[in-house]
């Protein structure tokens, strides 16, 4: 009856969440660190995380030997090396790779998984969320960027070099595609993140005179089109139903890879659920090859929202 | 000692090639049967074919105690069902799913797994080929059409439905793309085929008055625009640096899927190596996300091209 519960542990650029966690995803005790005050430090980082990892074990009333391991989703985290390698937004990775998962393993002593934000977000889904029983998915994760994880036959899938599942880095549009934070110009990032979708909004603002009460905000954000949305302003439903198109022209091109049951979708754009779904069906319906019309669902991320990352990065650790 | 040779069957639209193959990839024995001579009777294919393997199991001078199992290449061949389904240019199954591997396995007695053609390409490549000691990779078939095989961890990917892998038919143009013979528009196959290159020579030879050798040709076929190309003509060259471009850059967008360690290149079209490799490379490497910059080969099929096809359907027999 032991090794009954794991540790999560989601790596973010200011803080980082840790929880303890039993088989049916309940979070049974959970706390948070700064992940921004360690400088070029890594060992200072794992160390102050090692600590509150022990702290989380005792917390959640149990003992080393009821933890089968520790599963971390991180920035540019390698599930092959187990490095987080050159991810900008951590101060103590950004320059170097960090043997993340030994030098957290040598601290705590346990065994730890490690893979990126996308990639845990998906095996969170399949151990608990709406991929629960699904073999076969593929999680796109919309927020300030656009993450994919990729699973086919019940595994994630990694690679040749464990990078697989850049989705956000295909190529929406050919023709005078946006530049991408990446160097590349017309990936799916640049138009279908929140940082794309205020763009878009923007971009339509500038090009005509049309009224929208985004007009009269200084420094449209994603939720600002969201809220003009809500209250009908045409323009910014007309950015949603652009957005949601392209998501489903691209996902057309996605299903002729791997054939999923399903495309899963989370992350703060995912939110925009009600104005995205419909112009996403239709559009990935319409592109895609006549033997999958009206056979691939797309449905959302059914975790809530605080534990999610959590439950994702935990869910890694069963497989230890 | 028993089991140690296996059968490889391609069956194509008007022959099918049977083949008795050692686990080095020898073939010891091989024959030919018509397969447009049946009508829609797909029991009286079945029962040739099932004669044939047993009369080629004799040649090779082998017992069917010897015999692993019979591995078979078809056109719509689903792995999951062992159905051939729709196939529009086999008569016997153009209009139904045809139970294939249960009634082989009746007439024959052995084992039998099937698969499409180009997922029957990659087993082959795996086993004997370009691709030995490969886990990751993915085979694109330029042939009449575009066809692929996507292995991932050591395993052909067949997804939720057995149909996984279609990348001919990913949108390689957005704009006012050429419609396919699938009915999307500006698919792979549109333009990176044999038939796609004829049609991007033909469109060229139309649009402009540019001198050409191509102007003398009643009917162009691929061949002779690669004839054309081989003697310097600059349009003919023109269009091989056009598809390799084009296919450098989707090459990209699989890349950041599935992160193969190749990209494995086999069929007729394949054969205008000289044209398409450097075009390609250059482009692939243009369009790819940084950590996969000149990390990813591009290398050919190294199998005989006449027992290519024998040999790719009895890979699949080993795992029988």
């Amino acid at each position: 009856m032991s090794k009954q519960f794991v540790v999560g542990v989601d790596v973010g650029g200011q803080t980082s969440k840790i929880g303890v966690v039993d088989a049916r995803g309940e979070v049974l005790a959970q706390c948070v660190i700064r992940s921004d005050v360690y400088g070029k430090d890594a060992n200072a980082f794992i160390s102050a995380l090692g600590d509150a990892i022990k702290g989380c074990i005792k917390d959640a009333g149990k003992e080393f030997d009821d933890i089968r391991g520790i599963g971390v989703g991180a920035p540019n985290g390698n599930y092959y090396t187990g490095e987080v390698a050159f991810a900008p937004n951590l101060a103590w990775a950004a320059d170097s790779a960090v043997k993340f998962s030994e030098m957290l393993t040598a601290n705590v002593g346990l065994p730890v998984s490690l893979t990126n934000d996308a990639n845990a977000a998906a095996q969170g889904e399949m151990a608990y969320g709406a991929a629960r029983g699904m073999k076969n998915f593929i999680m796109i994760t919309l927020g300030t960027g656009v993450g994919s994880g990729i699973v086919i036959d019940g595994k994630v899938v990694y690679g040749h070099d464990g990078f697989a599942g850049e989705l956000g880095h295909v190529t929406a549009i050919r023709q005078n595609g946006r530049p991408c934070g990446c160097g590349r110009t017309g990936c799916l990032e640049a138009y279908c993140s929140a940082i794309g979708v205020a763009r878009t909004a923007r971009e339509w603002l500038e090009a005509s005179n049309e009224p929208s009460a985004l007009r009269d905000v200084e420094k449209i954000s994603s939720k600002d089109v969201y809220e003009a949305a809500k209250a009908g302003d045409a323009l910014a439903l007309r950015v949603f139903q652009y957005t949601g198109n392209l998501l489903g022209r691209t996902f057309a091109d996605f299903i002729a890879f791997s054939a999923p049951e399903a495309i899963v979708l989370f992350g703060g754009l995912a939110r925009a659920k009600e104005f995205l779904y419909e112009p996403m069906m239709t559009a990935m319906n319409e592109n895609v090859l006549k033997i999958w019309k009206n056979k691939v669902k797309i449905v959302f991320s059914e975790l809530k929202e605080s534990d999610a990352a959590i439950l994702g990065a935990s869910a890694l650790a069963w497989e230890l």
